[in-house]
């Protein structure tokens, strides 16, 4: 591809997201230069064209855009303290898996330093960086984000939240709670029918069609958690806190662990003595608001 | 529609489900007989054609096939007990929710009064009866179900599972917590994003089309529990499980409550102290087997 109007773009951190990134950068011909803690992690890529940087500061100065992706909040900081000089009037993009609290902490170490910076959250694994179906969601410096969309383009598609650099990674932990969540019930409804020696490919085109059903009707419980209308002429929060039991007793005839379905019931039983017994499950959401307890992972 | 060539149905339980079920009958031609343990629920039913009998030996008698929808396994047994002796050469389809050990105990009980089970799990709220979008499960007496398929049709899409009567309560169950999964995983996403004030609608659309993508790889999930091959290339179990003390933190950070994503984490640890932290998480499967402890669901 022609490389002549495509920005530089430094990637430190050569994990193997960081080698994906780097590789789709290369794949959409911007000058890609690449930086590892340890070396001897970027030999491929600089059989595709990158230049493999001898230190950290020859990798930001050598591009107005430096990725990080790295293994954590901690290592960001400690790969990025000792040269934060060298950032002034760059733009930082960190794409490292992190909480908001690390994002806006970073954010603001950043505007110390007087870089640019960019927060963000890969919905992605490694292969699937570059192709459409990889999601990164972005947020902080809009000035930022908007200067180097094209080259955000060439690592799946882009979504901007807005200028908080916290929001990309609330989004992000939030998607995969509920991605969690699925992989949770999904878990224990394998292990339910395995029970029974059905092949767990036998039940998941089930599973499937049925969670497409019930993903339908999400929509309609955002709906009443935003307008507080939590009303329902169906199955209400009571009726299915009983029939709940049918599932743990179910669970422990068939000698399934309830560790993962028992704090749903729990839910559903507070979610009754709390009076919204009538009303739909959606009302639960609100009985998950507790105190905030800074736990120092800004840190 | 005309009646002529549909048989006889007698429905028992006039719940919300009940006259659902009794309603789609009378939709579909069925001459249909109701009968309900306290009496004023037929009404309306009986302006649409029904038969509200006077006793349950009544309304058993009054058809080759009576459909039972009560609150409970415990109910069923207390209405057919005392008439168990007019369901002899009958068939008797049981739509209460309820165990798969409750459905074979029932199973047992009808056979020994010489009445046909057929066991059914109803995946659908009672407004959705009748529609192709209901599925309604059933297992038990392959000649029981084929004899009476075509009014089963008039409920919505009929899945048969085979011979066991408590496997469409198996099936039953096991969606459901799957269901309840993806419904808990939702609802502390909502709750996440809600500590920002961002609207549940406006987050909702994004999680219906990660959760869709996520859901389209769930079919590997199950080839790798039937092979036992677990391996991966991807993110393994232990990068997860490092990743995931970031949702706990950032939960803790926002003021949400950890109930309902702490017992994935557990077992995320319990995956990698097991060994199995270079696979997929499809391995934490295995580890939610224990012992089964019988707890007289059946009773």
């Amino acid at each position: 591809m022609a490389a002549d109007n495509r920005s530089p773009v430094t990637v430190i951190g050569l994990g193997a997201m960081g080698r994906a990134l780097a590789g789709a950068f290369l794949d959409n011909g911007h000058p890609t230069t690449v930086w590892n803690r340890t070396a001897g992690k970027g030999g491929e890529l600089a059989g595709r064209g990158a230049t493999v940087a001898a230190t950290v500061t020859e990798a930001i100065t050598a591009s107005p855009l430096t990725v990080v992706c790295v293994l954590d909040h901690r290592a960001v900081r400690e790969v990025l303290d000792p040269v934060a000089g060298s950032l002034v009037g760059r733009t930082l993009v960190n794409l490292t898996n992190g909480t908001p609290c690390q994002a806006r902490e970073t954010a603001r170490w950043a505007a110390a330093h007087g870089a640019d910076y960019v927060d963000g959250g890969i919905m992605a694994v490694p292969p699937m960086i570059g192709r459409p179906e990889s999601l990164v969601l972005y947020s902080g410096s809009p000035e930022a984000f908007t200067a180097h969309e094209p080259a955000f383009g060439a690592l799946g598609t882009a979504l901007y939240l807005g200028a908080d650099a916290g929001r990309a990674s609330l989004y992000d932990i939030a998607l995969l709670s509920a991605m969690y969540g699925m992989f949770g019930g999904f878990f224990h409804a394998v292990a339910m029918v395995g029970t029974e020696k059905v092949p767990a490919a036998e039940f998941t085109p089930l599973v499937v069609s049925w969670l497409n059903a019930m993903i339908a009707g999400l929509p309609a419980m955002a709906k009443a958690v935003d307008s507080g209308d939590h009303s329902t002429a169906d199955s209400n929060l009571e009726m299915q806190a009983t029939a709940y039991v049918n599932l743990l007793d179910a669970s422990r005839d068939q000698g399934v662990s309830t560790e993962l379905v028992e704090p749903m019931r729990e839910l559903l039983d507070r979610g009754v003595t709390a009076g919204r017994g009538g009303g739909d499950i959606s009302a639960l959401i609100d009985l998950l608001r507790t105190e905030p307890t800074p736990n120092g992972s800004g840190r």
